[in-house]
């Protein structure tokens, strides 16, 4: 049995999320930093996929499974997909609890952006 | 001559922007509450729309015309309709001062999405 297979890997879908940008009134943003904020944005930028966000974001412990948050009315596979999508743009983290995968928002994430929001 | 013509017309294109939404940590948001403010957070999820949007909000003054952001590396007709769709979307204001459009940020809009990205 080798040690790959025994050590647990811890959060393994935590990606390497990097705090992005001064403040948007503060100087034009470059490329790269437009390309890196657009993408969390755009991931905001479909009112499903924002009340998703916004469920987990204010469920009791910051955290939420797909099971506490289907009242928005679509199915639960679209609330995966959805969620997905968050993921993928950094702006959720995910862990695996038994039955559930458990969403997090990431704290730091929403404070890049809000920063980005500020009027300098 | 008739008084339209002579009667300046301040701020023609002001839309009605209704500051949106309570921080996204604090409660889910309602359907209509998400479909405002994606429309808000979709506008920015380009990488050349967000560059433009930044360039108005960081130039001198808080505004911009279409001469003075330039450098984004695409053609003036392309900046000229993102302009527009950032306005449309209510995070612009614009009003036309002799050969050029000036453009200007809502700060009202600004600090209504900084705030929906608050960590309640």
């Amino acid at each position: 049995m080798s040690n790959a297979k025994v050590l647990p890997l811890l959060e393994p879908d935590v990606q390497g999320v990097v705090p992005c940008c001064p403040p948007l009134t503060e100087r034009p943003m470059n490329a790269e930093e437009a390309e890196r904020a657009a993408r969390m944005f755009k991931a905001l930028g479909d009112p499903v996929r924002l009340r998703l966000f916004s469920a987990v974001a204010s469920h009791e412990g910051g955290e939420a499974c797909v099971c506490d948050i289907s009242d928005v009315g679509v199915s639960q596979p679209t609330v995966s997909h959805h969620l997905k999508k968050l993921k993928e743009a950094g702006l959720l983290t995910s862990e695996r609890r038994g039955t559930w995968v458990y969403y997090r928002v990431e704290p730091s994430v929403l404070a890049a952006m809000g920063r980005l929001l500020t009027v300098a």
